[in-house]
């Protein structure tokens, strides 16, 4: 029915930080791909031949020149076609360096932009590395048609809207690099529809896929219409690539509703492994407690990797009980992966009666409860030295935000899987994983975390009866009010005002601050809320702002 | 001779973060001060009041909420006096904050400013706090005079130059919170003196003291006639207060030269003995190897403390000589500080022997070195949770920025106190402090550290003959490699041409790529440098760029 005769080739890619060389492997052959299709366009995300955040590399000189040089590379790719490759690269220019879009078309550079719209909060600096032009974004025409590009945060601005007259446009094409977080995708979609409606134009939308340190990118790239509904979608998490031939009337797909606990799940799959395979490791190990949050981590990690990579210890020491125990080996033997125990209580033994005359008559404290968190992340980073296997380390969000947790015990590791993970979502993703079983899990099978581990009352077995509620309030009441005062970042009085009482939550404020050194040393982990404890959250260790 | 009839008190106070209250306290006794002299102005450095820099406590309503109730109490402390407050703090205006510098006298703002340059390089990431005007800063008029009011930045920028007609000005004031660095008093001297000459006029410079987290603010407020001289100038370091009659011809002090080695040394106790206070620790520990760091380490402690708040550990294994021994108990003698001897030896042997079935048939390799180093991280944590005692990490810069230490080991501590600093800078201090003795000094003592420990080649003592060379360049040449591709973020043909082989230079950026973990995981430490490896190097941990 001839409605703009303009075949897009979407590609979807996962790229690695630095690696120039490879990316444009990469995107050559999806290129091939789209000149093979007799596609117009073929659009990447951003930034994907550095690979995204490439951070202060964006400093160096030599790095930039590389840029140039694989930026001719692909002037020289696309001089025997008329396919158009859609390049998002930074380019210098009078000693700034701005976030490009090029138009590059038969080796000739046809078209390009800059990225106005610089995001400098949460996780992102880009204002550290480019400059905006400032410059209202006109569009390119092609074949008679008004074609808007944007970068990333240009489609979230309201600047568009205060400074932009209502041009009719034909298409807007929008390329990120867009991090997950449970409910950005219905945000993207929101912000997305508000563009559409305010042009009247159909929409494409790109993002990356992949991770890189703690972000993780989703993909899901899709093509809006003028009225705001997705009508195709390339898959979550993984690389794909798609033909959108607007020349067609393009029938609305039925785009299955995901479940933000499924997308969860799946995002700390993908970090994970992303992390192993662009960081060299292939195998991977941790320490099982017999609780629940070292339960979920084996469990993502079984569903991630093949079991004949993983290995789990149990470090008992005297304090834990035979429960813990059974849960531990029942867990491993549900996902086929082997679990070695070593005792710490020898060694903790020597230990502690080489130290008691050095601590005199002083009574027992946190200090024999660290002892016996950091003899086990000796023994689990010696594996890692001795195998090369990455040590996961498995404390979740509550724990890191008020500091229970053993800097150099516990959070040793070299990847911190549940970090941006509440506890109260560490029981939802359990039990989320007992009753679903998706294509891309390694383990094809329901119930696998035993139901003991959810059910019983956490503790961290480093004394006798010790129960994570003798210290924190029950972690339903502990994360509503973390989610206030950290994720939403409210005052005591906002926070009293949902339902607390005034002295816990000045104790837990107290308890955030005073852990803000562990934290800084803390192991790198996926960012999955709006709020993670990396980036995200940039607090002063040494501050004295009580509530 | 009246050339102004203007009398600056000149405030150079060590405010804390978050502490609004007790800042506020700070800032009204010194104005009392100012007032009781019969004082024009009374001038404090950027955003003394909330300390600086408040990091994402920016972002927090109750906080600015907070500034602005103390900014109510600063109005009305001014009420009966003429005294002109000159009050930098964080403004919200329209959604936006800015970083402001208010005039106000008797109970009313009768000035404002905003900070145009935000600086969001190395450790400054003003843009995520702060919006800039983009206005041209026009003058304040006092007595007839025009006075100009810079923020920090502001005076470093030549966007001055560009968009600013050449009004004649009578002074110039700036306000800052200039972090130091080796060599940053050298270039504020060298921005005040570009802008007195281009506006003919002399210039008041007035910087904070103490730290906070890895900043140091080294003070030394100045004035500069217009020729560029420095007529008056307050202490480094340390709080003062000054006052200039601009009425009275002002006679040039003789200021003394200060040595890059002096400050350096200076620094260093400045920002350890802030990060005690304001963290609130009393005593110091650390460990003892008998070799150059822990030795430095131990000799800033010394300085800085009371020796009798600091506490020091030989914990030897069967690897260790002899000579560090005696090294180590010589030095410790030499401070007057008790050294107590832990032996890692049993626990090692035990550990050893629990792993050898695990570790099968595999050989030796740097596990065991890491389980050496790790164990005695355990004790020193251990020694720290129970005296409540702060562990100062005692590696250098240069084992960081290589990787050549041990995560959770050596590593262990929460303040770095040579993080910053290279190994051959640790010598040229050793051998600075065996020379010298300042005021400041807790031990008035020359030759603190043993010659041997000085001369002796370096070595972790981890295996039998082990050698830092045995892996690493000469740290001359390392260091120097170093500087280059970290500190100046060269290429490796800038670095070839400086005279150093390709293959040590490749290796060498292998080693800074690989260790990216460590250093993310690494404790706090004081920046000296212009480019610390913390906050001012943001680089990604998963990092394929090869040189």
């Amino acid at each position: 029915m001839g409605r703009l005769d303009i075949k897009l080739f979407i590609s979807q890619k996962n790229t690695t930080v630095g690696d120039i060389e490879g990316n444009f492997e990469i995107l050559k052959k999806s290129f091939k791909n789209a000149v093979s299709k007799n596609c117009d366009f073929f659009i990447t995300p951003e930034l994907s031949l550095t690979g995204y955040p490439a951070q202060d590399l964006l400093l160096r000189e030599d790095f930039l020149k590389k840029i140039n040089f694989f930026k001719k590379k692909i002037l020289d790719l696309t001089s025997k076609t008329k396919t158009i490759f859609a390049l998002s690269i930074p380019t210098l220019s009078n000693d700034s360096t701005f976030n490009s879009l090029l138009l590059i078309q038969s080796g000739k550079i046809v078209y390009s932009i800059q990225k106005n719209e610089l995001p400098n909060y949460g996780v992102f600096d880009e204002r550290r590395y480019f400059v905006s032009p400032n410059q209202v974004n006109e569009y390119f025409v092609y074949k008679k048609k008004k074609i808007q590009f944007l970068i990333c945060e240009d489609m979230w601005s309201d600047n568009f809207f205060k400074k932009k007259s209502n041009i009719k446009l034909d298409l807007i094409i929008v390329i990120n690099a867009s991090p997950f977080e449970t409910g950005k995708f219905t945000l993207r979609k929101a912000f997305a529809k508000k563009r559409v409606q305010h042009s009247e134009c159909e929409l494409v939308y790109i993002n990356t896929v992949g991770s890189q340190d703690d972000l993780i990118f989703d993909g899901g790239s899709f093509f809006m219409n003028k009225y705001g509904n997705i009508i195709l979608q390339e898959k979550f998490f993984d690389e794909s690539e798609m033909i959108i031939d607007l020349d067609k009337k393009i029938e609305k797909i039925k785009i299955k509703k995901v479940d933000d606990l499924e997308l969860l799940y799946r995002a700390l799959m993908v970090g994970l492994k992303n992390y192993m395979l662009k960081n060299g490791f292939t195998f991977a190990h941790l320490g099982l407690s017999g609780g629940i949050d070292s339960a979920l981590t084996l469990a993502i990690l079984a569903d991630t990797i093949e079991s004949k990579n993983i290995s789990s210890f149990f470090l008992p020491s005297k304090f834990s009980s035979i429960q813990s125990k059974e849960d531990a080996y029942k867990l491993s033997t549900n996902l086929g992966i082997k679990t070695t125990e070593i005792s710490i209580e020898m060694i903790r033994k020597k230990l502690s009666s080489q130290l008691k005359p050095i601590f005199k008559n002083l009574k027992e404290d946190i200090t024999e409860e660290n002892i016996q968190s950091r003899l086990r992340g000796i023994i689990l980073m010696a594996l890692s030295n001795k195998f090369n296997s990455l040590l996961i380390t498995t404390g979740n969000k509550s724990e890191l935000a008020v500091g229970y947790s053993t800097l150099y015990g516990d959070m040793c590791g070299g990847y911190s899987l549940l970090k941006d993970v509440y506890k109260t979502k560490v029981f939802e993703l359990c039990d989320w994983r007992n009753k679903n079983i998706l294509n891309e899990f390694k383990i094809k099978k329901n119930n696998i975390i035993p139901e003991e581990i959810i059910t019983k009352e956490p503790t961290a077995e480093l004394r006798y009866n010790q129960k994570d509620s003798d210290i924190l309030p029950p972690y339903k009441i502990l994360d509503k009010i973390l989610s206030l005062l950290i994720d939403e970042n409210r005052s005591l009085d906002f926070t009293i005002k949902k339902g607390f009482s005034k002295n816990t939550v000045k104790k837990i404020w107290k308890m955030i601050k005073n852990s803000e050194f562990k934290r800084y040393q803390s192991s790198i982990g996926p960012k999955v809320s709006r709020m993670s404890l990396s980036a995200d959250r940039r607090f002063p260790i040494t501050n004295k702002f009580d509530l």
